[in-house]
């Protein structure tokens, strides 16, 4: 008798993840999934990003939380189409929630979706979304140790911001040390030391987006 | 036919926890479980404890991370008996880990167990150890809205350090509006802002510390 061996079978996170891609893509829409530590900066570089690309593509925003709306409403602001998920205790979104938003944002509306995952540095890693591009942000008061106590995150980035460097002058926090880390794990990863108070690399990390945009 | 109807088991991680509670009070050691965003403080709060409380009281620590043994080599150089837990990418620590610790470490030495949870917000909330107190730090550079965002955490605690009020003047933080935040949802919670930098603060934690060994 022979016996059937079944190889390869996505997940069932990883078949929705699947189905939202090809989604975006017949829609032409660039999603990107930012993660992070709790109060790394996310939010305050997607309010960043908006103003950086304003006039050069149109955004649209997914936030995800455990409990608020907060940074929904502080999108909503700037006025982008914004979508806040709740995951009610939910450590990560998973691509069955992003799927759900999918089904509630005016896709033709939008180029680049953004997505703000839940604030953890370790179980969003393992959870893809259907997005085009996963982007780390680290920051300057969280130390320069994170890619070896958190070295999935890392491992899976395409790009890490180092957030907060306008705070260098009140922490110790070695940029070229963090960075020969995340590179040690990681060659492809792209590193941009930005400040969202000052602006600074602001324009690095967008222009690298839209070039991101153009190849996807 | 009589139905049974079985209620309040406990689940197998709290069945552990309170045998490690069971197991720490016949040794007569006090544990806390200290948890946190990633970068909060955790290590260095242990640290200034470990100074704060010297000649007081006899310190052990147990060390979670995903990976990395960073923090029990800087814990060690304190003097005090330390053990690392590497989790191996799981996102908390659980009763049955810290249990294993416990038959590693020499309790009859230890009054104060110091336990430093793997770095996250969500997760370690839903996760007894043995522990007698469960304190959050928090840091300035988070922002003020976690207990927003993060509301088991804060529900949960015993006590809520502020860490980093030395970065107060760089940063937005209203310390008043984040205490009504968490007193909001957890009165009994003690706040103490401190600074592991410049020592502001350790002083009337390490007390709080001490009162709580008494009324263990």
């Amino acid at each position: 008798m022979e016996i059937k061996v079944l190889k390869d079978i996505l997940s069932a996170n990883e078949q929705i993840a699947e189905r939202n891609h090809q989604l975006l893509d017949s829609k032409g829409v660039f999603a990107v999934n930012l993660m992070s530590s709790p109060g790394a900066g996310k939010t305050s570089l997607i309010l960043e990003t908006i103003k950086g690309l304003k006039g050069k593509t149109k955004i649209g925003v997914i936030e995800g939380d455990v409990s608020s709306s907060l940074d929904a409403e502080a999108v909503g602001k700037a006025g982008v189409p914004v979508l806040q998920i709740n995951t009610g205790g939910g450590c990560h979104l998973d691509a069955n929630m992003v799927s759900s938003a999918l089904n509630n944002v005016s896709l033709p509306d939008i180029e680049l979706l953004l997505i703000e995952n839940v604030g953890n540095l370790i179980c969003p890693a393992s959870f893809a979304l259907g997005e085009h591009r996963k982007v780390i942000i680290s920051s300057i008061p969280e130390g320069d140790d994170k890619p070896f106590k958190y070295p999935l995150m890392f491992d899976i980035a395409d790009a890490v911001l180092i957030n907060k460097i306008d705070l260098l002058p009140y922490l110790k926090f070695d940029i070229e040390s963090f960075s020969q880390a995340v590179k040690g794990m990681n060659e492809k990863a792209e590193i941009f030391p930005i400040s969202c108070v000052t602006g600074q690399g602001i324009e690095q990390w967008v222009s690298w987006l839209l070039s991101q945009m153009g190849r996807r």
